[in-house]
């Protein structure tokens, strides 16, 4: 009984997903779902992207935390389409939420749709929220060995971000090892290393984000023509 | 038919509980249930206090992760036993894990029990293992919002550890804040900020180990006499 409710639970999200897959797709909006810890740096590296991803493209957020408004009113200052979600005790988005939280967006504004999932490298990753991507995010502060130790993000992501970089001078960090573990799961993804705080690497994931955004964009012309 | 099924799976949770607790006590083995996100540092804070314990107090650990042997390795060089938990996919120890782990321990040579959580603020809060009392940990490069998000933890902990104030001065943390907001939500609850790299802090956790583990000791004594 107990995996046939999670496969109903598993299947009603898929089907609001698909939902969400077509509204973004139908709006051209390139939605990508941030995965990472809490303290990985999700917030402050949006915040730093959305910066440089407008005025060319128009930024929307979507952020899930637990509690508080706070994410919310740190990226307020940034963009004006952005959705808080409050989870309660529930420990990842669902496509639902999402749902949701497109109505109450103005889709002809946004281009690109930062979703900033509850921060939690495990139950997030199981649950299709009708993005384009998953983007795994690690930081240096947070050791060397979290790649290996969550295998399921880094096998689903399209990019894997390592945050804080700035302080890889402070922290023992190994970024063979780091590095070996990510390419042992999954070969074909790539790392880059960013700093909110420095800007370091903030060009090469903003110009990824383009370049993904426009390879979307070209195969659906394809599609049409 | 959901609500149902998670209350059955948390009160079969909390009869294994229950049997944990009981053995624990017959042993007199003073248990601790370290909940924090995956890299505030609960590995390196439990090596460090293993060291300072013993050989005064004989320290057993259990440490949960989704994959690898890695953790119990690192552990292993402090202490003989130490039993590593994999759960796959699973987003936190039950109470059937901890069961399990206790009948491959001898019970006889510990007197301290470090159980380390999988690496999630969220999941394993609702879980009793039979501990005798939950550590809620984060930490200064996690940010000082992460205690407002993670309410349940803070309301449920006896004690708060901010690990990693070697940092301090290298990231922005609003120690005033972060005090603020776990006063809100536990004014009962202490804040112990520590750092297994300095050693900073480390005297008044191990302490606090001392001090409760007598207590509850004494408690059992009243109440057989």
């Amino acid at each position: 009984m107990k995996v046939q409710l999670v496969e109903n639970v598993l299947k009603a999200n898929d089907e609001v997903a698909s939902l969400n897959r077509r509204l973004l797709k139908e709006a051209g909006i390139f939605a990508l779902d941030i995965i990472g810890a809490p303290g990985c740096g999700k917030t402050a590296m949006i915040e730093a992207a959305t910066q440089l991803l407008q005025p060319e493209l128009r930024v929307g957020i979507i952020v899930g935390d637990l509690a508080t408004q706070r994410d919310a009113d740190r990226m307020a200052k940034w963009c004006d389409q952005v959705i808080q979600i409050n989870t309660g005790k529930g420990c990842h988005l669902e496509a639902h939420h999402v749902h949701q939280a497109l109505g109450h967006m103005d889709l002809t504004k946004i281009d690109v749709l930062f979703i900033e999932n509850v921060g939690n490298l495990i139950c997030p990753v199981g649950f299709d929220l009708g993005q384009d991507v998953k983007i795994g995010m690690f930081s240096v502060s947070g050791g060397d060995d979290k790649a290996a130790k969550h295998p399921f993000i880094v096998c689903e992501a399209a990019l894997i971000l390592l945050g804080k970089t700035d302080l890889l001078q402070y922290v023992p960090f190994d970024m063979q090892l780091f590095r070996d573990d990510v390419k042992h799961l999954n070969p074909n993804v790539n790392i880059i290393g960013i700093s909110a705080t420095t800007g370091q690497g903030l060009d090469k994931w903003v110009h990824w984000i383009k370049a993904r955004r426009s390879l979307r964009s070209s195969r659906a012309e394809a599609a049409q023509a």
